[in-house]
């Protein structure tokens, strides 16, 4: 018997980061610098306005007050976008709009709300200045965001909105990152029908191959192959010989235990690593590469072992190959109630998270499935430890895919 | 000046569910349920055995125990998948394997542990039970997991891995659901220019539109149109009421203010709501329908107003359609450190999350595309409350699209 962290180091000493490749910002949603983004100009690339009012020479308007008002001569307008650089005399000021670039001749914005124009706003004419702050005022000076060069993103970062939205404002169209894992799912078992189809004596509607494509998926995965597989072992050979050249990944489920008709077994029992892990559930695990092929997991049938066993190992391997690292995925929470467990196993429950409480999820609904839809996370209790008892503190797995 | 509760008021009072539509479960991910998943059948169908082992009848093996083997006659063999019902006689037993239908005549399994067979395992021939549990043992009920007709997912879920997992599982193909809504996004400003490409004097790159459109995605909306748009008026109406007929949301960025060249303002100031809203940032916020159109949202052009204005606004506006409801999106943390808050708007803080601790995000990088694009979440502070010290709780609010 192996524990999950010797199964878990197996696994993640056959999975590296794939080889960077160059994307376009649009469609790098979702995956990991391999290189620092840095800004492609000083940000603003020139001083602007940071108010709607007027530019102006703060020396001319120094001694503005409420019951002083300076009158200045209005005698251009700075549009945002506008590439215009009126000459400012003294006495003289543009109406200008925030985002525009300052004139070369004015060093200070007074806001319109501190002149007398109000909403009017006029684009020429007179204007009343009420009070100005301090020369330089309400100027976004070129370069104070960022100096051209400086880093925006480090390399590691997976790329979300916010991410994304900072490195087109840092003039990148392309951006360099690992490319998400192409993934195959395999679902093996000759008990098991497309959802829907009609049941005949001994067959199941099969779940799994979605289950695993939408988990990879939340995980940063792409899935490029999906396939229900007799449990015929000379045809899974062929079909994973087929698609193997061509992904980054192979996911197996069914088929790893030791009964006579388990294919995974009889397919690969001689080229993976084919264990009993101690958790509960996902105790048989198999794991390796098939000749020159990717990293393969065979992983167990049963649907709540499947997902557990992907959270665990699956999910971790995705993040190597994405190139991503340090995901914290694990928090502590107080049992809402008690629970029995297996003192010899690590024991992964679907539990239902609500703030820092967590309770076994299916409460009232036993059965598996929707104990899994229900569940939010799980409770991971180590070997050794005995049941839970309401009030104690656990250690709680997100699940993937979950808000 | 409107409170945010009154601004959010008035938006989710224009936004409904989307009338719900049939899909194909496997297009069906993210999508919120419109009426509950039922099992179309018995869930498991058939019993069957929960163990690799053998099928017999209880009565005949009561007695084994270690010391005190008793022997049955293998005579069949039954697969998963197998619709075999294969006739037992007293005495004998059938091979089964996990998931596979129990013989009519059988009432027990035996796991292949509790016989001397062992890895063997024969298909025919003697096989010596050394110990049997109770009749039924390791046998799963035809409806133990769920009767025909019985709710496996209520209306009003989201379906994520497990949940679509669940639906196939109950033998769905296809659910009823609230499609994903068609957002159309429109960044405004005649200084923006695509990413990457040379900047004149007073260019900037644009950034919202891909900022908008990834929160849109991130929070289950479909995004089917993007457009820079120029500040003309004229334009702009055109530009929205060709687009409106085939989109269920509009968000624009940009031209809010009341500042000459305000383009949004200037193009709808007739029919949409135009607020001082009292949050900081996000003051200036538009909203309402032009004509017959969808909800239309005025969004702030400066790139953190409009990420705090989507996180506020938008996306409950977008949870409303998809049929969502009682979304949490807020928690209490701890201030790691002390910062200055307006006493006169609510503040949304751009702060990194570590545990239970926020502090604000962007120390040592003040820029804000550094700073938006290192924060986890925003730190919600109400008006009147004052400067944040550290060790004070407060409010957090999740950024939409991390982690």
């Amino acid at each position: 018997m192996f524990s999950v962290a010797q199964h878990l180091d197996l696994v993640l000493a056959q999975c590296a980061p794939l080889a960077p490749v160059t994307a376009p910002l649009t469609a790098a949603r979702g995956l990991v610098l391999a290189s620092p983004v840095v800004a492609a100009h000083a940000l603003p690339p020139f001083d602007n306005a940071a108010m709607d009012g007027y530019a102006l020479r703060f020396a001319d308007v120094a001694s503005a007050a409420p019951d002083a008002a300076v009158s200045v001569q209005v005698v251009a307008d700075v549009a945002a976008g506008s590439a215009a650089d009126p000459p400012l005399a003294p006495g003289e000021a543009a109406r200008i709009m925030t985002g525009a670039p300052m004139p070369t001749d004015a060093d200070t914005v007074v806001p319109l709300e501190e002149t007398t124009s109000g909403s009017a706003f006029p684009a020429r004419g007179c204007v009343d200045v009420m009070r100005a702050a301090r020369e330089g005022a309400h100027v976004r000076r070129a370069g104070e965001e960022a100096q051209a060069g400086a880093v925006v993103l480090d390399a590691g970062v997976p790329l979300g909105p916010r991410q994304l939205a900072a490195a087109a404002a840092a003039g990148s169209s392309e951006v360099t990152v690992h490319p998400a894992p192409r993934v195959a799912v395999f679902a093996t078992g000759d008990e098991l029908v497309t959802p829907g189809a009609p049941l005949a004596r001994g067959q199941l509607w099969e779940s799994n191959s979605l289950l695993l494509t939408e988990l990879v998926t939340a995980a940063g995965g792409s899935v490029t192959h999906v396939e229900l597989a007799r449990d015929e072992r000379e045809a899974l050979r062929a079909r994973v010989a087929t698609v193997q050249a061509s992904v980054d990944l192979i996911v197996i489920t069914g088929g790893v235990g030791a009964g006579a008709y388990d294919v995974v077994r009889q397919a690969f029992g001689d080229v993976l690593d084919f264990r009993e892990v101690a958790m509960q559930p996902g105790r048989p695990q198999a794991f390796g590469r098939v000749g020159g092929g990717p990293p393969m997991f065979g992983l167990p049938g049963n649907p709540v072992a499947a997902a557990v066993s992907f959270e665990v190992f699956v999910r971790p391997a995705i993040a190597r190959l994405r190139g991503l690292t340090g995901e914290t995925r694990t928090f502590t929470a107080t049992a809402a109630e008690g629970w029995r467990v297996r003192a010899d196993r690590q024991q992964y429950l679907p539990v239902i998270v609500d703030g820092r409480l967590v309770r076994p999820a299916g409460a009232g609904r036993s059965h598996f499935v929707a104990r899994l839809a229900q569940a939010d996370a799980y409770a991971v209790v180590p070997p050794g430890i005995g049941d839970v008892r309401a009030g104690d503190a656990v250690t709680v797995l997100k699940a993937t895919g979950d808000g």
